[in-house]
């Protein structure tokens, strides 16, 4: 890998004639990692030096996952040979990515991680909801990468923590009215298809023609969520409860809100178009979302509304393995490699 | 049709060996009606005498519903004729529904009424839903028929109103709440299969692989669970949305209350323990339900919680054509007529 | 368990007043056994004694398999204990079953197993397929249950081999042709359902929006399937292929015949309706059947037509779980019990 | 619209730095005219002139199908202003397409038609299975555009008829074993997602865990087979069955031959390999293909095999949006425009 220092200037140059950044999948066999190679792949600016995979080594992309048409075969992931990498997506399990992105980060290398090992800033926190951190110095210099929440400390960072999909839906939902103050207790009451819990994750008959709501005495995306809120400035109370879906891809977050003042509709959606007005990938959309119309696509929708009592209602659908994962994992290495944000993602 | 007077305490009798319930279903070809068809044709304790469809008369329930089972031919409404029938369920469009109640009343007949026509007490609200109303003066003596809620009143009603399949999963995971005093404001964010709207509400790529909000402007059963629940003492805030499934049976209540005062789970279970004892079609579970648990039965599924912030949640999960329509009715029926409530059910 | 000699000639008695008939369902946590303990259990004639399972012994049937409604707890198989059981079903996997069918023989039980253990009649072949034998003796004794097929052989059976789920359609689709010496090469493409393959048997990715042809290189119920053919007269060719669809019961075999002189529609249709005419599970149908009409119930539906190049098509619908499964095993059980065939299934 | 006799030369010319080829999209409201429009969009060789539709002018095809993300608003068809057009997918249907490619092909431009009007070679059989004919004497003319059995003509033609979804699948299953001369008496079990019939075209409860034939008494796509398999030398027996598949896209024909002579399977899979070598979107796979694998992309897969007793086995799956409609029409227009084949489909 060359100076690391210089790496993203370099590729922030323009890339006509340029040499594309160097980027290393960790963990491709799964549905993110696969996804994310599959966006490289394709990628005008971005050369797949690597997908690796312990379980399925030897075997092709293309094998595991003939849609993506990615006919490269999966490697052992070996970091010997990794120092001419510019750029990794980590998508390993929590605990196995944090070592993982420690040595990238150690050879220089951008690093996005999929895992939930640096969203936590707490790491009291972070060990009672999953396990023994392996990075924890790393912890401080990670950026939470909600890329409309924090675009410019993502372009700068070495290592972001890519969300997880419920707090990404959620955040896009609620962001512009806490940002404003005007958001007062929450309810979050998310729907996400199957594949949020990645491959082997639901029996068929467990699932088909079937819906019920899981995690209900504590997800692992709560405390994310609660977290990012409280750094946005909500001080309410917040309730977080996930569905499963009977679908593959698609996550609907539905939200509650307390306003802290009255607030009616035409203000409410004002707030929310000036919010994300030049936003690529999210829309305000005159009409509640439905997940398939995001689907295999990296944005999100959003749709705000005021209830007869003055609640205030605000939906975000995405695609959890796209902005939910793989897609805002590129978007962000976009912005890290000082390419267009959108570049690969249309 | 007999002495109407006397209908019910005769057959309240034991019916061993006594002759059964001459039943009419009217609407039979949709969903909702030909399920009750189905229910009253195989009830050891009722006798179908007829059918009913204006759209499909002349073919039989087995043409259009070959899975019920029921060779019998669909007539026209004819209630010159029907002056042998003890009781009747209506699965008539609103509007549609009222004339025919009140001509089958006016013959003596119980009549259990599947549509929203005597559902809302207030006719002004009914009329701003809905449509102006077909027979008015029957309103104040319709018993709104959450059969856990008012079974003493529907045992002695002439006419009952069945709930809608919203405020049925909704009150049943509210109503233990409510009757303490404990419910201050409440979300219900639901979600219904395809069903709930009847054949030909979707178009199959509309649906597949999708879930959306809708409604959220206002739902035609916001005004009748928010009446049900001010009956019940609620004087909170009530916010309500309704989503749709992919799936073709199945609705989930979700209900997030602050309460009135705080409330740990041990007591909470308690509470909706003590309530629901005995009841035959009410279970009240230790996970959250899945619409699949009770797909094709009569049955609800109530789960309650504690969250983190101490607000409560609340789970329903009931079969939208049973004890959301059609099975509801016949549980009515069974005690309008004095037979067990649980009869021809299981 | 009395005399068995007696037991079915007592039960055929009218059993107003006496008895019902002792029936275990052993292995019933899985999708077919819990569906033939909900049949027993729910049965006017029947009584569930017992339902065993060895993995969730001291569970509840209900906790399992809330849609049954059966609160039965699961007990661990005690065959000791067993001796005043009048008939059993077994729903173990193939290897397992022949053991316990055996003990149960010897006690003097009627049978129905609705394994593969006792369904191919050549003992070389069975091992071939399957595996070693553990009760070959009993080979000769067992009757092939496709009900329609061997009507009269059933009821006479102590024990009954209940037919595969395709194997079932498949033959229901065919056997007039071929008992009409009509069926020249054959070849069956069907499509089945996830439950054929029991609980557990798909990853929901996998399979959802999916759709394929499996056991291409030789499925288990092909040989299955050809003796059973042969059994009637067949001598043509025979090519069987399974696809996996995404749903979770039905089961579709779509049958090409090239028949060994032409025939002509009307010539067909009369075939068949002679042949069904009766009979009170199979319904010939005008239009092609879909799975969905026969879903949860006992029926097969068949439909026949000549292509304009005069091969016949012949499709066979079931319901996997019911017809090609435990419907057909209570079925077969009320003959062997000289009850009426249908009873306990509408 | 330039000269057009040059248009393809000069197109075929590289790109680099000449003008994109001007495509116009007629009928781009329904599905597979969107995707042929998002298809044209996305093309770095393309640019998409104008999207057509009646019913939607004045609507962006981003509110009819977001996920597609084309912000090009819908205009109603007008040629008068189209002479600049360098070619046009016409995506209406069929008896609509004809007069519309008529006058486009009038104006110069180059013409991938996706109905079914130019499938059929032989009038009177069109007119039978349709219509009266709105542009008989382009039949000549047309080329029928299964890309890879045409791929000369198809690269030379002015009017391409873009396959139907069915004999697409069927073809490229068959077309090695045809061609060899190989394929005596064959029948085809085809089964489609819903998206085949276009929106609107199934209420999602008539759907949704079903599976039916239909067609059976003569499906439209079964002349456009036989003609095809015709041309390929073809002279056995044919018949063609389509069924329903409860998903929104993914077709699978399943393709049972019985050989003139004894092949075994390597023989058989050496035909294909040879057959298939260096084609960019067929692909021969080992095992038989699930319609997933080729889900939003334009490949086919090809499975062959040998039965127990001889009988060819021959499965193609495709997504019926893609290659078997707007995939292959881009597929095709590559070819008509001198570009590489694959460009824009990867």
């Amino acid at each position: 890998m060359s100076e690391s220092a210089t790496v993203p200037a370099a590729i922030g140059q323009p890339l006509d004639g340029s040499p594309r950044a160097r980027v290393l999948v960790a963990g491709a066999s799964g549905l993110t990692g696969a996804l994310a190679a599959r966006l490289v792949w394709n990628h005008p600016r971005l050369e797949l030096t690597a997908a690796t995979s312990r379980a399925d080594a030897g075997r092709t992309l293309d094998e595991l996952h003939p849609q993506h048409g990615v006919p490269l075969a999966l490697s052992e992931l070996d970091l010997a040979g990794a120092d001419d990498v510019d750029a990794a997506v980590v998508a390993l399990p929590h605990g196995a990515a944090a070592p993982v992105v420690a040595e990238l980060r150690g050879l220089g290398a951008l690093v996005v991680d999929l895992s939930a090992d640096f969203r936590l800033r707490d790491l009291p926190t972070y060990e009672r909801v999953y396990a023994p951190h392996g990075a924890p110095d790393l912890l401080e210099g990670a950026v939470y990468g909600l890329t409309e929440l924090n675009r410019e400390r993502v372009a700068a960072a070495g290592l972001v923590a890519n969300p997880g999909c419920y707090p990404t839906a959620a955040l896009l939902a609620l962001a512009p009215l806490v940002e404003a103050g005007l958001c007062g207790d929450a309810v979050v009451d998310a729907k996400s298809g199957v594949s949020g819990a990645g491959r082997g994750g639901a029996d068929f008959l467990d699932v088909v023609e079937n819906f019920k709501p899981y995690g209900v005495e504590g997800h692992r995306h709560a405390p994310e969520l609660a977290q990012e809120l409280r750094e946005l400035g909500h001080t309410g109370n917040l309730t977080f409860v996930p569905h499963l879906l009977p679908i593959d891809q698609g996550l609907l977050a539905s939200c509650y809100v307390t306003p802290t003042r009255a607030i009616d509709a035409p203000e409410l959606v004002a707030l929310y178009e000036a919010r994300y007005a030049g936003e690529p990938f999210v829309r305000l959309v005159a009409r509640p979302p439905g997940v398939r119309d995001v689907r295999d696509t990296n944005s999100a929708h959003v749709h705000v509304a005021v209830d007869e009592g003055g609640r205030l209602l605000a939906f975000g659908a995405i695609d959890n393995l796209w902005k939910g994962a793989a897609g805002q994992a590129i978007q962000n290495l976009n912005l890290m490699l000082g390419l267009p944000e959108t570049e690969g993602l249309r």
